[in-house]
């Protein structure tokens, strides 16, 4: 795979996003409704059903929408180094989400859906799939250009997101930020142990 | 803290226990109720309720009653050296539950509510708790007896922890149970880079 999934949002997609996120951090996933996020757009239900037929389609697109805002947010930093650019995609994955703690109760609760609810699962092993991908992408540069050691490239980026993803659920089961930044670290010493010149591990 | 959360079950709690197991592996947690759990008991409602006022209170005991389990199948081989023991903790964590699918799925919904279930949040605490506090112990036995190099042996734990959060709830989100291996690999690579003497990580 090559290229982020293909969606375009247009104004009043980005408007009902934002009022989603503003919904979901207000009443959670289980008290979310159209009316809830209507209230928020300012605009009527009616107003919303016209861009987003079911809950789960506005919700889809959600998820859709917060890869797509992860993209953008690396998308401008390609030109630095490979070492610099798996930093700066941990930095995302484990650091900023600190700010965002709602948003991480919600997503878990949709996640946790996710065996119930084919186009949830859909769009969560899309987005793990292509942030995999710019890991992998960012290893195997380094590979090319010699500052890594030949490592299985696609193992050490499930690995770090294997990370992400303990710490992320950690965070909102027990309650705890903390979580987060004890994740960030424990990535930096697997990338550090596997990464470093003259390391065989993850080969 | 040193000892497990006290806790005994009869041997109708017992019954009723192993009735919620099945119950949550056939119809999941949103659809558990007294009445299903009572199908799998085999007597009346009233008989469950005489045991457990709600399914909350129900619940909470399942979760004392899983990690009862847990605790019980790794107490009796506290006798092996300090690698052997780290090694069946993490097939415990990353291995065994590939068997008990169903119950990931359970598991993870019953923790994407502990943010709004108090009961929940304490006992994933404290169970995470009393893990962390099994690895930990087999890490400062290693290095007691010299075979580990002086880490922090609570980081290091909790990173094990992490790992394991992240493989379970990988394989129930993107319905992969290959996530569990690739966790139990990557727990293997960083004991490996942490714990082989002449490591100066996770110190």
């Amino acid at each position: 795979m090559a290229d982020p999934p293909e969606r375009s949002f247009s104004e009043s997609d980005e408007e009902i996003m934002r009022a989603t996120y503003r919904a979901l951090r207000e009443h959670g996933y289980a008290d979310l409704t159209i009316k809830r996020i209507a209230e928020e757009y300012g605009k009527s239900t009616a107003a919303v059903h016209y861009h987003y037929e079911t809950k789960d389609e506005l919700l889809a697109a959600f998820l859709d929408y917060i890869l797509d805002r992860f993209v953008e947010t690396v998308r401008g930093v390609e030109t630095i180094n490979p070492a610099e650019r798996l930093e700066l995609l941990l930095n995302k994955l484990l650091v900023e989400p600190a700010e965002h703690y709602d948003l991480l109760v919600s997503m878990l609760e949709m996640e946790s859906q996710a065996p119930y609810n084919g186009t949830f699962r859909e769009r969560f092993q899309q987005n793990d799939e292509y942030i995999g991908y710019m890991l992998e992408t960012a290893i195997e540069r380094g590979i090319k250009e010699g500052t890594f050691p030949e490592v299985d490239a696609e193992h050490v980026a499930t690995t770090l997101l294997t990370i992400a993803n303990g710490a992320r659920t950690r965070a909102v089961v027990l309650e705890d930020l903390e979580a987060l930044g004890t994740g960030r670290r424990a990535a930096e010493e697997y990338v550090d142990s596997v990464l470093s010149e003259g390391s065989e591990r993850g080969s």
